[in-house]
């Protein structure tokens, strides 16, 4: 698939990252952002200093305050809204969609959480805002890819999934480059799942450094994390084996063990005696795994999955429980004869 | 199970912690070693400085030069020799245990690497060398926890695998505190297998690290190394879910991620450059990864498994390629339409 123009929305962390890999590769790349001085900043020095200090973004990635400017003629679109705007964002991007892109654009998105209120996954956000695009076609972009690191090309693998292949493997076409591999899997809702729930695991890892518990504790809780995550997915539809690839463990490993991630630090804030609103006033970026706690604390009722970790965290953030005594009751749970189950 | 006296052989670091751990809640532990100020400092200071400066052992461990009397009339019986030690110390075993403790008493190994020359599980190995004994009553304990935290009683999960149930959960019995949660597992040849084979993917975690490469990088090799190590586990008879436990992802999180881990820093020293004599000698401790690559090379030959990254690292450790080279060939590999595979 030759691709002439792609448009991204909007210009976030990641959504600035993957607008400057793809600006690389090919010759029209548009990012759009609602924000004047970020629009300048890339246009004039080719630069986002809201989210990258020092780094020089790729000089043909190209910047507008107008999502109708940015999306004219596009034949892929990249939705990298945070999954609380992915909403908003399709709602004001359907009346600018022609009948030829309703029809044979590549429509990708790059958002990690589900809709808080509905719990929805985001393809299926996204196909209740755009109903006139075959929702079967949207491809989720997902995996081990802190943003900080894309932008400075460091190695990096993802996975695309879709429902349909051809639109997978088109997506795969259009980000694939030395430095960012990307790998096809046909299971959306694994894909979307894992993505969305690895955060409440991230912030649980936070918490359990910030508490001081060690390693052999934080393995414990990724361990049992993602056995849990793994238990909710299944029951919602997706391939437990998702869970063991790059959308499961890859991210789940980035997200509770990477200096970079927004989770963690949130996590770790809490787990030092830090109260919940100090912590979000202070990070100035949205962290999803507070948003996406909240969302898995329902569906663990919904689906009748036993999710302890969750509901630890939970307890935490919402019912003002204390972090060591969330921790210590899940850690310290001594049952003789307890079976490992995966 | 009551057990009246415990013998832990060998005092190496995880001997150590293990001993300490069982002495605070078992009535008689014995930790042997062949090193007489090691006996002297456990006796006489309840301390092991060898592996631990500042750390108060349980005063309730003792420690001797004679193996003899270590194991005289114990029930249960720990063997924490490193994996190329174990067939010795079985040899040297054999002709002390009465024909009571033959038949009754309980064996655990914690050994984690398989014997270099043979490439044989260490399960393997003490049945061999002790064929008197029911080898399907043989233990192993295993999972993701650094000898380090445990003796400074840090929350801390294992499991325990053998193919008798009731061996199996008098481990369990045996171990179980407060701070050390222990698991059952039947699966004797994953937990093993897990055990041994994520040392090499410590190495190659650190190698990426010393290299700079980054944390998407490290979760990418973490995640694909997990995968060709269970390929060759289930080859080699493992349950797949294993991998996904606290002796695969747990264990491979710990070893992968932890500033303890010997092979990390290993792997760490040999990205920066160092040459792999440099290396061991440095360590002044056993680095099973090491043997362990060779062993899981030849294994990969053998059940014809494919094992991309064991192959990239025995190239660096053993046929003098450049580390850089080595990791940018396995990362840098761009195929399109290349599924995920688990």
């Amino acid at each position: 698939m030759s691709v002439k123009k792609v448009a991204v929305l909007v210009a976030g962390s990641w959504g600035t990252a993957l607008a400057s890999l793809l600006a690389d590769s090919h010759s029209e790349v548009v990012v759009w952002s609602r924000n004047a001085a970020e629009v300048d900043d890339i246009n004039q020095s080719h630069m986002n200093r809201r989210f990258f200090k020092e780094v020089v973004l790729s000089p043909n990635l190209k910047a507008t305050l107008s999502m109708e400017e940015a999306i004219r003629e596009a034949e892929a679109i990249i939705l990298a809204a945070p999954s609380a705007a992915m909403r908003g964002v399709c709602a004001a991007l359907r009346p600018l969609l022609t009948p030829v892109q309703l029809a044979e654009s590549l429509i990708v998105h790059v958002a990690k959480g589900f809709e808080a209120e509905t719990m929805k996954r985001m393809t299926t956000v996204i196909a209740e805002e755009l109903p006139e695009y075959d929702a079967n076609k949207l491809v989720v972009l997902s995996g081990p890819s802190h943003a900080e690191e894309v932008i400075l090309q460091c190695p990096t693998t993802v996975v695309v999934a879709s429902g349909n292949v051809a639109a997978a493997e088109a997506a795969q076409d259009l980000f694939i480059n030395a430095y960012f591999r990307v790998y096809t899997n046909p299971d959306v809702i694994g894909v979307e799942v894992g993505g969305a729930l690895k955060n409440i695991i991230g912030l649980g890892a936070g918490l359990i450094e910030g508490l001081n518990f060690g390693d052999n504790a934080k393995a414990a809780l990724m361990t049992r994390g993602l056995a849990e995550i793994t238990r909710l997915g299944v029951k919602m539809g997706a391939n437990p084996l998702t869970f063991a690839g790059l959308a499961g463990i890859g991210d789940l490993v980035v997200t509770c063990t990477s200096k970079h991630s927004r989770n963690w630090r949130a996590g770790y804030m809490l787990g030092q005696g830090k109260a919940l609103s100090e912590v979000l006033d202070s990070m100035g970026m949205v962290v999803e795994g507070v948003k996406t706690t909240k969302s898995a604390h329902k569906l663990a009722e919904q689906y009748e999955v036993s999710m302890p970790i969750t509901e630890a965290l939970f307890q935490v953030l919402f019912a003002g429980k204390a972090p060591i005594e969330a921790v210590s009751d899940l850690m310290g749970r001594v049952k003789t004869h307890e079976i490992e189950e995966v």
